[in-house]
C-alpha cells in the first residue's frame, strides 16, 4: 500500500489537561501542586451573573487559599497587562488563573508572563518589540467559558491596541503554554448564542487550517479531524437548542481544545494572517473574522489548489476528507475530490447563513479599507500561494 | 446527529517531539538548552556496528561537548540502575541521553531519576517499594532505535528482576515523561527482522489495547488509530523487502510513538496484564510476549463483548472500527460489526503468523506454568471482565 512520506516535524508541548463536566467543583486539588497564593484574572459579569464566581470564591474560602482577584472585560491592550503585571509584581504570587473567554484566559498567560519582567510587554511582543521572551513565567491554570479560542492549549497571547496604527500582535514562547488546561463544559452553558456562533466558528476555523497546514504533521491530522469530527456534529446544535445540553458543550469544548493544540504546533492559514491586521485596525470581534471569512477563503484555497494541477492534488484530498466528514460519509476515491469540495464550500456557506455570522461591514469596515487590510495579511503556512487580487476577493464577498 | 459523551479524562502530557530521518546530525543544537555535562546510556553492540555511534561522538567532540558513557545490554534490573546512579551522582551531570532499544531507554529513564535520590530503586518500585517517587530528575533525552516500546513517550521505566520470585514492575511518575522523545528513523534501519517484528507487534498492541481501553478518551482514540494506520501499512513490509526504506521506517518510528503517549495516558488490557508475570518469571522479550498473545487475546475480548449484549456493544464497534482500517475500508453500519471483528482477528493471526512470532513454550514457558501467570494477571483497564479460564485459553493456545 501507498505511504503519504511522513516529514520531519517538531510538536512542542500540550498543557496538562483536566477536562469534564463538573470538573470546577475539584478545581482546589491543584492548587496544592502550585502554592497557596493566588491570582485570579476573570472576565466581565457573565460568571457573577451565573453564580459561578460565587461558587468559586467559597470554594477557595473553604480550603483557606489566599487569592486576589482582577477583571479584564475586553481583549487586553499592553497598557492593562503592564499595569496588572505591576501591581502583583511584588506580591509573592505562586499561581496565575484565568477564567473567562479568549481575551481573558490571554490576558492571564500574559500577566504570568509579565510579572517577573521588569518591564513593558510592548517590548516583547511580535513585530512591535525588540526583545525575546525568555518563557520564565508564575505557572498559569487557563479555565476557559466559551469554547473558541483554544488559548487554553496555545503558547501566544494575543495582546491588541486598536485604531488607524492599531495591531494585534502575540506574546509568543514554548513555555507560555499553560501548565494546566482546565475544561468544564458546564461553564460554557450560559455563553450566549453569537459568542457560541463566532467562536465555534474560530474553533472550526482553526482545526480547518491547521489540518490543510503546509506544516501539518499526523498528530495534528489526527487531532485536527478528530476536533472538526465534534464540533461539525454540535455547531449548529449548541447554538440553538442544544444550547442548554451539556453533551452538545462538551463537544463543543473538546473541538475548541483541539484548535488550541493545533494551533500551537502549526501555523495558520489566510484566515488567521487577515484576522490579524483586521482585529489591529477594528473592534471586531475575532470569531467573527474567522467565521464570516471561513468559506469564501476555503473557496478561493480550493479553486487556487484546484488551478494548481498535480501539486496542489495533496491538499485538495484533505478538504475532500473534511467535506466527507460533514456529512458523515468517507473520503476514498480520487475521483470524488471535487465532489467533496464543493460539498464542504455549501456546508460551511450554509452554517455561516444558519448561524447569522456578521459581515464586516457590520463593524465598519468598507470597501477603501480592503487594500490596507490585503497589504498587512500573513499566509505563511497556507496550503496555496494566494495573490493579492485573491485576498481582496475573499474581503469583498464579506464587507 | 448522536453524540457519543465524551467523558472527564485528564491528559497527563507529552514529551517536546523533533521527529525526521537524519535528525540525528541535529542533535547537539539542543544540548545548550540543557547544559554541557552529559550521561550517554547506549545499548550493546548494533548502534556501534552501523557507524552511528562514531558519528554521535564526533558530533559531540566536535561541538566541545563532556561527556560520559555507559552501556546496557539487557532488560535493566534494580541492581544496574543502582550502580549507574550511584557512580553519576557527583558527577554533576546537567542532562541523561539513552539511545538504543526500550530496555536502554527505560534504563536512561531510570538513571535521570535515580540520580538525585540517595537510595535503591526498589524502594519506589510500583508493588515493590513503599516509597513515592516525587518525579525530581535531571532531564532526559530519549533517542529509540527500534519502533516498539514507545518508551520514549511514557512516563515509567520497567525495571526486572528475573526468576522464580522474579517481577517486571515500574518506577512511573507523571514527570518521567522524557522532557525530549527524538526520533530518527534512519537509526532503525539496521533493526534485525526479528526484533522489527516483536517491537512492531508491541506497537500494534499498545495502540490496540490503549484504542479499546475502558479509560480511552477522544485525544488517545484519535492519536491510536492514526497510529495502527500507519503500522498496520507497513510492518509486513519493515519485516522484508522494505526494511530499509525509510518510509516504511518512518512509519513505523511514529506508530510507535503513538503507541507510547496513548499508553501513558490510559491503561492496558490483559495483553500488557499478562507481559508483567510472563516477564518476571521468564527471560523473554516484551514484544515475544505481545506479539504472541494479541490475535488470542482480541478473539477472546471480541467473544466476551459478544457475550454481553448491548452493554459490549461501544466496545465491539471500535474493534470494528480497526477492523476495516485493516482492509483500508471504513466502518459504517451496525450490522456490519460482526464482520468487521472476523475481519481484525483474521488479520491478526496472519501477522502473528508472516512475522514468525515465536509461541511461549519456546522460551521454556509450559502448561504448569500457566496457573501461576493467571494468578498474577492484571486487567484493569481491559474493555470486558475475563474470567480465570478466559485468561488461561488465551495462554493454553499460545504456549
Amino acid at each position: 500500500m501507498i505511504n503519504v512520506m511522513i516529514q520531519s516535524f517538531n510538536f512542542a508541548r500540550i498543557p496538562h489537561i483536566i477536562f469534564g463536566a463538573g470538573k470546577l467543583r475539584e478545581l482546589y486539588k491543584i492548587f496544592p501542586k502550585f502554592g497557596n497564593n493566588i491570582l485570579i484574572v476573570v472576565g466581565g459579569s457573565s460568571l457573577k451573573r451565573y453564580g459561578k464566581w460565587d461558587e468559586i470564591i467559597s470554594m477557595l474560602e473553604d480550603k483557606s487559599i489566599n487569592f486576589f482577584s482582577i477583571s479584564v472585560s475586553s481583549e487586553p491592550s499592553p497598557a492593562l497587562i503592564d499595569e496588572c503585571a505591576q501591581k502583583f509584581r511584588n506580591k509573592n504570587i505562586d499561581l496565575v488563573i484565568g477564567i473567562g473567554g479568549g481575551s481573558v484566559t490571554d490576558a492571564g498567560k500574559a500577566i504570568s508572563a509579565m510579572i517577573p519582567k521588569p518591564d513593558s510587554i510592548k517590548n516583547y511582543l511580535e513585530g512591535i518589540g525588540n526583545k525575546t521572551h525568555d518563557g520564565r513565567k508564575i505557572p498559569y491554570i487557563a479555565i476557559p467559558t466559551t469554547s473558541g479560542t483554544g488559548s487554553e492549549a496555545t503558547k501566544n497571547a494575543v495582546i491588541s491596541e486598536v485604531g488607524p496604527n492599531g495591531f494585534k500582535k502575540s506574546l509568543r514562547h514554548d513555555n507560555l503554554i499553560p501548565n494546566v488546561a482546565f475544561i468544564d463544559p458546564e461553564l460554557m452553558i450560559s455563553c450566549p448564542m453569537s459568542i457560541t456562533a463566532a467562536c465555534g466558528m474560530d474553533a472550526f476555523t482553526q482545526l480547518l487550517e491547521a489540518y490543510v497546514s503546509s506544516k501539518g504533521n499526523p498528530i495534528t491530522d489526527a487531532l485536527a479531524f478528530s476536533g472538526m469530527k465534534y464540533i461539525s456534529r454540535n455547531i449548529i446544535s449548541a447554538c440553538s437548542n442544544g444550547a442548554s445540553n451539556i453533551e452538545v458543550r462538551t463537544s463543543m469544548a473538546y473541538g475548541s481544545l483541539m484548535s488550541g493544540i493545533t494551533l500551537a504546533n502549526v501555523g495558520l492559514g489566510i484566515i488567521h494572517g487577515l484576522a490579524s491586521p483586521i482585529g489591529g485596525f477594528f473592534k471586531i470581534p475575532h470569531g467573527v473574522v474567522c467565521g464570516t471569512l471561513l468559506a469564501e477563503a476555503t473557496k478561493m484555497n480550493i479553486k487556487m489548489l484546484q488551478e494548481q494541477g498535480p501539486a496542489g492534488k495533496g491538499a485538495l484530498k484533505k478538504h475532500a476528507k473534511i467535506g466527507a466528514l460533514l456529512i458523515s460519509e468517507n473520503f476514498k476515491e480520487e475521483g470524488d475530490i471535487d465532489k467533496y469540495c464543493s460539498i464542504l464550500i455549501e456546508i460551511l456557506d450554509n452554517w455561516t447563513q444558519e448561524l447569522k455570522i456578521d459581515k464586516l461591514g457590520k463593524y465598519g469596515i468598507a470597501k477603501e479599507d480592503v487594500d490596507k487590510i490585503v497589504e498587512n495579511a500573513g499566509l505563511k503556512n497556507n496550503p496555496v500561494k494566494l495573490s493579492k487580487e485573491n485576498i481582496n476577493a475573499i474581503l469583498i464577498n464579506r464587507i
